[in-house]
């Protein structure tokens, strides 16, 4: 599977399941309350009004320097392909294993790939992406290097795009302020840390030549007004995200605990996914899946399995019975 | 003004108005209604099923040949965009004039735009497109010469698309089945027509090859989970539609006496818009506007305007007041 968040995977290996609970993804399971929509905003194309409201409550909210520009999509994927078609050719050294889009659209693009070594920052010939924290394992590239790297791709007229799609969970580590003085794009999903997924919005932050070309590509109301109108509300509901932050931090360390409990080791990822290590993860995925249970494995490496939040108190016992049972099978 | 929908336009023209009324597209102010939607469209990404099951829906509704094939975009303006990308550069020949994001769209891809005149179909060098019913005049070209055009298109390797966004009140006049035997892109739009152009929900019908470069250009989850919810269920009611047909009629007709009362002549368009002459059209527009009536104007003819229906009855009854003082000034 490519992605997480499609149960038409978990139901070609397990046909017979009729409940799965979804814990391929990283998607908050507590999502932001949403409250009547005016009916306006699906009857009326979205205006410039509508668009430069959400505009401000992401600029504060995702704290963009005065020197950046914002521009919204549906979604941070078409950012995310966009991004290769604007950047002008050449090769992008991309700090991996991460979450696979980035390589494939660049490739698409026609972009030659490299693997990209914080210590070898010389090595990148153009362009680079970093994921940060990175998808799946939660890796904090620091922040020294990833200023070394934005200045390499300044002076090889590349862009350095920062993945922040996990970010919401510790905004002070948001490397945002780069977008200001150098040819960085930073890219925030919506959807992730509010739980809302389905409603397609995200934001690139950067230089007004970036976001500018990004915004041709995307062309006008590229955006739905209901996602522009819970937007801006959400974004400007600093009570719940803060709360949330506690919530989802409390949840992972209880999921670390139970995973820890059926032999995982090496907890790591962001409160949103926990990635754990096991010498049968394999095993687990298929054991955890023929319990409704659709977990992500990864083509890189087979010992370790990515656990989004269960959400509802039922999800938690189904995970934790699940997980029993898997232990008593391979021990009795 | 590029388009209409914008009040920002309107209140940048006159600023004191609080309560505008935008007629000034071709939205269906009789919305389809929206009841619930499943929280999980909010929360979920888009899985391959729910697109599939919009997928179904929309070829039954829109009558697309078993060879074609269907794609889904948040709005037909993106795909207008798409297309230019994918056909492999060229000129283009655009019956006009039309919506203009064509034009502006195939220009910024490079391409040599040229007017296509229908008694001269030798001309198209490669592309061609024909908005069908057109927008503004609703003008009909005849099938017969659309089947030339397509056939010329073909053996110049080209394409032809035909914009259909305003065929719904005539499904029976849709070529969509010239999809499967030539190289024409079909563009419906979900959005008129059932009124919620919020919702950013657009359709291409073609050969395999080039919805396939569509879907590879918009990526993965590019239509929100709502858009798929409220299309698919929206798409199956047929008998909204039927009734609606006979409204949005009935309606036209009504507001093709209320302007032709205030000296509008020559009334033409689709029910959606009502396109009328008038040699001072300019006074009337501004005049409508003092009134908090908002319509469209356009820069390659001042002798026309174009208006949406009122939805309400306050709104009928608001024109109707603003022409007969309009008129009362002029005569008195």
């Amino acid at each position: 599977m490519r992605h997480g968040g499609d149960l038409s995977d978990a139901a070609a290996l397990v046909p017979d399941i009729s409940d799965w609970i979804d814990l391929s993804t990283g998607i908050n399971p507590h999502a932001w309350p949403v409250r009547g929509i005016a009916p306006r905003a699906w009857t009326a194309l979205p205006g410039r009004a509508d668009l430069a409201r959400f505009l401000d409550a992401a600029r504060a909210a995702y704290r963009a320097p005065a020197g950046a520009r914002l521009v919204a999509a549906p979604g941070t994927e078409m950012l995310i392909g966009l991004i290769p078609l604007i950047a002008g050719g050449g090769p992008v050294a991309i700090a991996g294993p991460t979450y696979g889009s980035h390589e494939r659209l660049w490739q698409a693009a026609g972009a030659a790939i490299a693997p990209l070594a914080p210590d070898r920052i010389g090595a990148i010939d153009r362009h680079a992406v970093i994921v940060r924290p990175n998808n799946p394992d939660g890796a904090m590239l620091d922040g020294a290097t990833v200023m070394r790297i934005a200045e390499r791709c300044a002076r090889q007229d590349g862009l350095l795009v920062i993945d922040e799609a996990f970010v919401d969970c510790k905004p002070d580590s948001t490397l945002v302020h780069l977008a200001a003085t150098h040819p960085v794009v930073v890219l925030r999903s919506f959807g992730k840390f509010h739980g809302l997924a389905g409603l397609r919005l995200g934001v690139a932050i950067g230089p007004p030549e970036i976001t500018r070309a990004l915004e041709a590509r995307l062309g006008e109301w590229a955006v739905s007004g209901p996602a522009l109108a819970i937007g801006t509300a959400a974004l400007a509901d600093a009570a719940w995200a803060a709360a949330m932050r506690q919530r989802l931090a409390r949840e992972a360390t209880r999921l670390d605990r139970l995973l820890a409990g059926a032999g995982f080791a090496r907890p790591g990822g962001t409160p949103l996914f926990r990635l754990a290590h096991h010498p049968r993860a394999q095993d687990w995925h298929l054991a955890l899946a023929r319990s409704g249970l659709w977990t992500r494995r990864f083509d890189h490496d087979h010992e370790v399995l990515r656990f989004g939040l269960p959400g509802r108190r039922a999800h938690w016992q189904r995970l934790s019975a699940a997980l029993a049972a898997g232990l008593q099978r391979r021990t009795g």
